[in-house]
C-alpha cells in the first residue's frame, strides 16, 4: 500500500537542501482570502510535511486573523521564493486548523507533535499578548516562563496545507 | 501643495536601503483573489514608487493570470519580508492595470516611463512565447532582437497599487 507524492516534491526538497545555508528559506508566503473577498498576504514558516505525505505543516497563532480568514475560505496558496537557487514553487490546496478543541484524535497527536518540534522559545510566543495588538516591550515575553514539558497551549493552531483538495 | 505620504514609507526606504547588497531585496509577493473565490501568490519585482506618492509599480505580462484575477478583484496584499533585516511589510491597496488601451494619457506615459526604465534583457521577455505555457528551450528569448529605442509592446503592462484606495 505505496502513498504517491506530487512530482514537485523532490524539487522542493532538493530547493530546501541547496538553499539550507538561507535561515530564511524555510519561510514562505501564505495567502488567504477575508469575508470581505480581499486577498491577505504573510510570511510563514515551514514546519515539515506530514509523514509520507504531501501535506505541508505551518504553526500558527489561534488569535491570528488567518484563523478567522480560513473559516471564511479555507482554500490558500503559498508562494515560496528560494533567493539563492532563483526558484519559486506555487503550492495550493485546503488548509485544515487544527486547534485544541479538533475531535480527531490523530489530528490531536499531530498538534502535540508539532508543539515539541518547535523550540521552547518558539513556543513561548503563544502565551504572550495577543499578536495583533501593538506591543510597547521590547521583549514582551521575557517574563513569561514554560515547562518544556507542558504540551500544546490553547492558542497554539497547527494549519496543514493539503495540496490534494482543490 | 504638498503631498502627504503613509508613516510607513519611510520605514519602507530604510528597510530597503539597509538590505540593499540583497538583490532579491527588491521582490515580493503579491496576492490577489481569482473568480473562483480563491488566492493566488507570487513573487514579484518592486520597479519604484509613482513619484511623490506612496503608490507601488509593478511591471508584469498582459498574458499571465494575475490579469485576469484583477479584473474580477481589484484589492491585492503585498508580503515584503526583508530576509537581512527580519522585517516584514504587508501593504494592501487597489490595483490599477495599465496596458496600451488605457484612454488616460498621463498613465500611459507612466507606463511607457517604466518600460524604458526596465533592462532591455527584462524588455525582451514580452516578446517572448506565453508566459503560461510550458518551454521547451533553455534560452526561450535568445533569437528575439529589439530596438532599445521602441516602446512598450502590447504585452506590457504596468501594475499600479495605491494603497490608500482601500
Amino acid at each position: 500500500m505505496g502513498t504517491a507524492t506530487a512530482p514537485w516534491k523532490q524539487l522542493l526538497l532538493n530547493a530546501l537542501e541547496s538553499n539550507s545555508r538561507l535561515k530564511h528559506s524555510s519561510y514562505f508566503q501564505l495567502a488567504t482570502v477575508g469575508s470581505n473577498g480581499r486577498p491577505s498576504n504573510r510570511t510563514v514558516v515551514f514546519r515539515g510535511f506530514i509523514e509520507n505525505s504531501d501535506k505541508l505543516q505551518i504553526n500558527t497563532d489561534n488569535r491570528t486573523h488567518k484563523i478567522e480568514e480560513l473559516k471564511y475560505c479555507p482554500f490558500a496558496e503559498i508562494c515560496w521564493y528560494f533567493t539563492d537557487s532563483w526558484e519559486q514553487f506555487r503550492i495550493s490546496g485546503r488548509i485544515d486548523v487544527i486547534d485544541g478543541s479538533n475531535p480527531d484524535t490523530s489530528k490531536l497527536q499531530q498538534r502535540e507533535k508539532s508543539w515539541f518540534a518547535s523550540s521552547v522559545r518558539s513556543r513561548l510566543q503563544y502565551l504572550g499578548p495577543d499578536p495583533g495588538l501593538p506591543c510597547i516591550s521590547e521583549h514582551p515575553n521575557q517574563d513569561i516562563a514554560l515547562d518544556p514539558s507542558t504540551g500544546p497551549v490553547a492558542a497554539f493552531c497547527l494549519l496543514v496545507l493539503d495540496p490534494d483538495q482543490v
